[in-house]
């Protein structure tokens, strides 16, 4: 071929990837039609369950060069097969109850499809048209699901461009984010000369409000994100303040109170309060009315984080555990969580629909001044139609719907956890308040002898067993059949002392009481290996004990 | 029914959109089918052409109500068909050359399908297994894309915990906004008595360093996340310098020197210097030597947002455009926009393997020090795994692929150029550098006389004449057969005048010679309409022409 014949193939080529869909019987074709006919067969039947080292499968993503030539889809689709399919890890699997990725509704596929070859941008208008009301409408719902204010209330500012009920995001962390600086910008508002924070910075702020600093305020098992948001805004994460909890894993009002008189006596201002709706480890719910009350008292913002227990909301039995929600200033809701939602979408939602005016921002080509382009009050830019997924579950589940996931999750973790409770070789750490637990092994010989033995000896055991927990965990999560995640936490029980545990979320609905058994069975099984008989064998010559004459 | 019947029948309606696949015959299974047989028939034949008012949109999106019931899914279908589907914009039409969201490659809709059915959550290694040493991967490709380090250097680096090249994300605005998060950390990193701006928040590191403030330097053309960016960190909208540009709509170094000169005497230090490649408006490229050798001098972070003309780096005959680009410490892409991914996929890359370090945050349950989890230094939490998307693109189409597409792109946008400026009725605003341009609407008898005409009399011109270019656009983008998108800008013919002009972006392959004179056509056509007219019939009383004797 002559270059410029060269030149025309390698166009033609181009076109054809752009211009010619993947034929059914195509190996990439194939495999949507499989996805299409059957996920969970799909996912059964190419996930390898027998653990890969993760130094094994980086060999096979280990070229940093971005190849030369076009490679065929046939071939880069067995590749992904083999490579990237078989060593995922199968979040739908209803015997992994470690994370908080359950299984999916079927309808989210074919919608999730629809969405990307829609490929709308949510930031303006002009690149998403019907995808706006959309947006807006969701959060309006969801807003309404928790303030539950007029239809007079959201016929107004709904679609209204100078009102924002929430703003949509890609998770619960941004969410956080985009709560705590909106929070921020309003206490340090434009002020006779002072022209606000968002235009003059945080530290001219803290001279003209005359304090030293800006402190949030949230219990210990607050989430990360926390952290990363007041280093992010500028605060600092030594005035994020760790409040104490009492042994329900709440958050002590009274320690509160004592942590903001303290941080104000050095100078320090409450920015906000963060109550958490659902723990990420625990899953417990703070008193929000009692936050609330604290909240109006200081004159701060209240915000609550109920990625995880928002939609508690939805539970006629269960709602009562979210009661003062209707009181925060901004909530988190994650709908990639309890909304039974695809990975990457968050919402945050605010109380005052003018709250989100401290963090608008314009451009002359988008966003223009009362446009009702999303993008002008979003953390985020460019955006994908996520929104349109949750429109959808509201829809075909309905409140009914997402109330039975609610209810069944809730009773399935007390289920589970009665069943730990009498179990002789585990030990209950949490109680289910919604649908996570956490437990830990612990022998009844040894439980027995613990609770009178010295503080020293405990805490060797407890060590003992923390190396017990988290090599059952590796080898339960290596064999691929069932999971649990693990995590630290102290307990009443032992003092100030840091536990691993196993923890256990309860929201795929397949998740039953076969597989229940099945969880607990096999972590018996794995507590069997050699390798762990030694430690409990350590652990029987500590407490003074032969395990295998008690057990 | 009984209740405990009813109770069990809605349980058991709720297993089954957990299992049980929509039928390839019922509603959606159709949709399904018709996107993976032919997406752009699919688009074609369900987007409505013809603008429907956004409010009267709204009306279908207004209910705040959460419904109570479910709803069948195949009723749902025809309200997404009817009321979102044909509602939203036709991003991938050839035709529609205003926006930065192109057509997709085919491939990309069933991987995405693969993508969505795992589920994976990049947080954390437990939650995405093969995808986390994927996305390394992808960072690493592009990383070298950039600044092409030896292999030695990215096979220690690639796949180990204390080291990130890079930070996937949503989009370009979070990695703006990871980008100055990092600097700012960097050059307030602990010191002494002195924890850091990460611990002891903005207030104490100016304390510590001694300045009043920090400032970041950017041209007028700045992609308007960086004003939303120095917000959110706590520097303050007023200490995003805006620099002059050059007529050619590049950064003006002397201006950037005087700037930085100023800033200093007042006390704030310069924290970073952000060159574009590619502007969003007019897509120019900074001059990024002159940049780097700036930042070097004053000894301040470098970071180039190459969101739009990244990918130009794949073209030999162009990437001497972005020379300078490898002195950058960090580097914003976007692979929604030229690697034609679906929307959502941002990443910023960093020069340090150690930078991102800055910014890193830790939680017991997850992410734990050590680990491989990509979580730790990202501003995002929960993820999904995107990188998929950009790891096929690169692989299929591969590095000459990405080539093709660029050369095209910038070679139709010249057509496109000499087209306008052979036009009796279009005057050129900016020439296209990469594959973006503006001009507007300028009758030639209209052109001779504003030459000569006082200033006065010009001003007024131009105002009517911004008036019939937003009419234009409006009544072009309502008909719903092309698209461009129009901003303002200042230009040195014109003196400091804001003009309303077009916009075009020519990055879907299908943009052809054909569309390009159609979109010039519907454009003179809609001038003719008589609204449009009786602007220029003003005009031409304006500069004392008469238009329909002129042209």
């Amino acid at each position: 071929m002559t270059p410029q014949e060269t030149a025309k193939a390698n166009l033609e080529n181009l076109y054809r990837i752009f211009t010619i869909p993947e034929a059914p019987d195509s190996t990439l074709g194939a495999i949507d039609q499989a996805i299409s006919r059957d996920v969970a067969g799909f996912l059964q039947a190419h996930i390898v369950a027998l653990e890969r080292s993760l130094e094994d499968v980086e060999r096979d993503f280990a070229d940093p060069a971005i190849p030369e030539e076009p490679t065929f889809v046939s071939e880069y689709t067995e590749f992904i097969k083999e490579k990237l399919v078989a060593h995922s890890v199968h979040t739908a699997a209803p015997g992994f109850a470690g994370h908080m990725t359950s299984a999916l509704p079927y309808f989210m596929l074919p919608l999730s499809r629809i969405m990307t070859a829609l490929n709308q941008n949510l930031v303006k208008v002009e690149t998403s048209k019907a995808f706006t009301p959309m947006e807006r409408q969701v959060l309006a719902m969801l807003h309404r699901l928790i303030y539950a204010e007029t239809d007079d209330f959201y016929r107004r500012r709904m679609h209204d461009s100078v009102h924002a009920l929430g703003a949509f995001c890609s998770g619960g962390t941004i969410a956080n984010m985009t709560a705590l600086w909106t929070a921020r910008n309003l206490l340090c508002a434009p002020d006779g000369d002072f022209g606000g924070i968002a235009r003059e910075g945080y530290a001219r702020a803290l001279d003209h409000l005359g304090c030293r600093g800006l402190a949030v305020f949230v219990s210990r098992r607050g989430h990360y994100s926390l952290t990363k948001a007041v280093d992010l805004i500028g605060l600092g994460s030594d005035n994020l303040v760790r409040v104490d909890t009492d042994a329900d894993n709440r958050i002590n009002l009274k320690s509160l109170r004592q942590q903001i008189d303290r941080l104000r006596d050095e100078g320090i201002r409450p920015l906000a309060i963060v109550g958490i709706a659902g723990t990420t480890e625990t899953g417990n719910v703070d008193s929000l009315e009692g936050l609330a009350d604290i909240a109006g008292e200081t004159g701060c913002h209240f915000h609550v984080d109920a990625a995880w227990g928002g939609p508690t909301l939805f539970s006629s039995r269960h709602r009562h555990l979210l009661a003062g929600i209707e009181r925060a200033d901004s909530v988190t809701l994650d709908a990639h969580k309890q909304l039974y939602v695809p990975m990457g979408a968050g919402m945050v939602l605010f109380k005052n629909p003018v709250a989100l005016r401290a963090i608008e921002h314009h451009a002359a080509y988008i966003l223009r001044e009362g446009s009702k382009d999303l993008g002008s009050h979003t953390l985020e830019g460019s955006r994908p139609g996520k929104a349109m997924l949750v429109h959808a579950g509201l829809s075909i589940i309905g409140r009914k719907g997402y109330e039975l996931l609610i209810d069944l999750g809730i009773d399935r973790a007390r289920m589970f956890a009665g069943k730990v409770r009498d179990h002789r070789d585990f030990e209950l750490m949490t109680e289910p308040e919604l649908n996570i637990l956490t437990y830990r092994y612990l022998p009844d010989w040894a439980r027995r002898r613990m609770e009178f033995a010295g503080v020293g000896v405990r805490q060797e055991a407890n060590s003992i067993l923390d190396q017990v927990i988290r090599l059952i965990q590796k080898y339960q999560r290596e064999s691929g059949k069932t999971f649990v995640s693990r995590t630290t936490l102290q307990s009443a029980r032992y003092g100030q002392q840091n536990l691993t545990v196993f923890r256990v979320v309860l929201a795929n609905p397949l998740t039953d009481e076969k597989i229940i058994d099945s969880i607990l069975e096999e972590q018996c099984r794995i507590a069997c290996r050699e390798e762990i008989q030694d430690l409990l064998d350590a652990l029987g010559a500590l407490l003074e004990v032969d395990p295998r004459e008690e057990s």
